[in-house]
């Protein structure tokens, strides 16, 4: 099979929600004791998740969460609070558990999945994934012209399709998305500035902790970027914006999440990066965003104007900024809330309880005024 | 013992959090493989409850649900949507495991206490447990006059007390509240308007879902339960416009605050109701505030007055306007998060990660300009 073809097919499986199933969500929702939609976005989350899934979902939904790491060349630019081998670091602890997303996932009762997408010095590391695409270890610097060949994007985009196809084998029905990587919110704010015709200052925020100086350095990171690259330009298809400014571990997630639309799982979205990665599948296939859930607001500018753009709204703000896929993991307990008030509540008839009353004043007995 | 002396003792013996305990837990978290602060109001609520509790919190905190359920004589003034009889149904729904709080408690492993504290025909439902003071079931129209005794509201506040110490005697560390109650949101905004002097009109929301002439007769109803019971008064101490206004089942639920807060228990509030019960606790004894938790934040616009009044942000917003607990149920696997992050997570040290550099521009290795 030539590179681009898993793609092609890929984009090309993808369908709409199913409307029917989520219809019939709703009404099996507005049978159950309570008034009606007073479970608010938790009943949302539910019809969502039936339309994605094409059923009214089983529980609990089988989790799992896919953190990925690369390096960036542009940390060479000072883009991050952080030195470079950090990203190597945090690979081995993720793959030895004791990462803030090894815990949460724990937590969630969700397989983690950790992956090495080009972190340079990840081949030393025991116990993660593997998905190296033409021995790239970290892109080039994006302020100097492109980050990585269209070629390798695109292979490292399969390799995200070919991991959610093995999950979706294994029974996995919700997949949550995490990252890793040294300067990696200086690429995902140059893809949002170029994807959606953004102002830079606009998309940029402080990563984990940049101060002034810092964040000047990452809008003129992203500035150089976008002007070497020729960006956002007219004829520039989602990889090729990918290629010029992306990331290895975000080029991977975009795989993962058109896999996934295609095989039905649902997808839940972390910060900023992971849902610039949502950003890529939408721009190969705008159905694919039918298929996922923004779990976490993130203080990032650049994640809301990417969450408008996707039609998305996050189920929790608790202010996090680490990424991980910790946000994934904090929404799933929400996740498998909703699917077990669909399956476990009863209804207001097998309940024997009264519904509201036709016409309100029915409610009402006149009292005569004391 | 004379009835009152047991809230007397309680409110005597509550304390404030324990700084050192609070301290070191943010010392612990600062530790950890993360940039400082990165996981938000995760970390935020790991050090609360280490101070609440008096230690670096050991995990699982052991998490109960108390909803208790009472019936209000102003629902004669048409302020519900719902007929006054779904009270006592939707008691036998807590107690036959049906009801929404049930399906989401089960799912945080949360047992749950389901209290009959006033509820017109609880008599004849097994399950429930009967928390029935003075023989009153149902509170009077407050509209027309005291909706309670005082020694009645008094009464209930104490059943309360006993159940938290009960609850602490049986291991349980974190409490959350939920309540039922035909007409219940009248009360607690007749409650949050006279104890904060706040506009009734700012203060009364469309509760389960009134529509605008509804919403008018309650407006109506709080303003004439305000003047007939000469609220709010200088002189008023918070028993006494609980007794002029109050639902037993706010009076029992401010109870357990104070015999929470007195056995170090952590409390999760809901919506609307259960914060004007935390308002009725803290105006009794302003340290109990310091054990307070605020899950969710509610539709109802009074909740946001009593949350301010509290000094507490919500940790949810999913704009439920359900009650019964079920917001506090689906903030419970935030709190289980935040213990284990706590206790799970590895350090820099034990890890082998480089930490932020102490300037940042060690972490930047200067790049000659292309």
């Amino acid at each position: 099979m030539t590179r681009g073809d898993l793609i092609e097919r890929t984009v090309a499986s993808i369908r709409p929600p199913d409307e029917a199933a989520r219809a019939d969500a709703l009404r099996l929702l507005d049978a159950k004791t309570k008034p009606p939609g007073s479970l608010g976005r938790l009943e949302e989350l539910a019809c969502r998740l039936a339309g994605i899934r094409g059923d009214v979902p089983p529980r609990p939904l089988v989790p799992a969460i896919v953190v990925a790491a690369a390096d960036h060349g542009v940390a060479a630019r000072g883009v991050s609070a952080y030195p470079q081998e950090v990203t190597a670091q945090m690979l081995a602890n993720f793959a030895n558990g004791g990462a803030a997303v090894c815990v949460l996932a724990r937590e969630a009762g969700a397989r983690l999945v950790v992956v090495d997408a080009g972190v340079i010095g990840g081949a030393e590391i025991a116990g993660a994934r593997s998905e190296i695409v033409d021995g790239v270890r970290g892109t080039d610097d994006l302020t100097l012209g492109p980050a990585m060949s269209r070629s390798t994007a695109i292979g490292a985009i399969e390799r995200g399709i070919a991991l959610a196809g093995e999950l979706a084998g294994d029974g996995v029905e919700i997949v949550g998305l995490g990252e890793m990587g040294i300067g990696n919110t200086t690429a995902a704010s140059a893809l949002t500035a170029a994807l959606l015709t953004a102002d830079v200052e606009r998309v940029c925020g402080r990563g984990t902790g940049l101060d002034d100086e810092g964040l000047a350095r990452k809008v003129d990171a992203v500035r150089r970027g976008l002007a070497v690259n020729g960006l956002p330009g007219p004829d520039a298809v989602p990889a090729d914006v990918l290629a010029a400014v992306g990331g290895l571990e975000i080029a991977f997630l975009a795989g993962v999440c058109l896999g996934a639309a295609a095989r039905r799982l649902a997808i839940l979205l972390d910060g900023f990066i992971t849902s610039a990665a949502g950003l890529i599948a939408a721009g190969m296939q705008p159905l694919s965003a039918g298929s996922m859930i923004a779990a976490t607001r993130s203080p990032e500018p650049g994640q809301a104007l990417v969450l408008e753009a996707l039609g998305l709204e996050p189920l929790i703000d608790l202010r996090l900024r680490l990424g991980e896929g910790t946000g994934a993991a904090l929404a799933l307990p929400l996740v498998r809330s909703a699917v077990a008030i669909l399956a476990d509540m009863t209804t207001f008839d097998s309940a024997g309880v009264s519904g509201r009353a036709a016409r309100l004043d029915d409610a009402v007995p006149v009292v005569a005024d004391a």
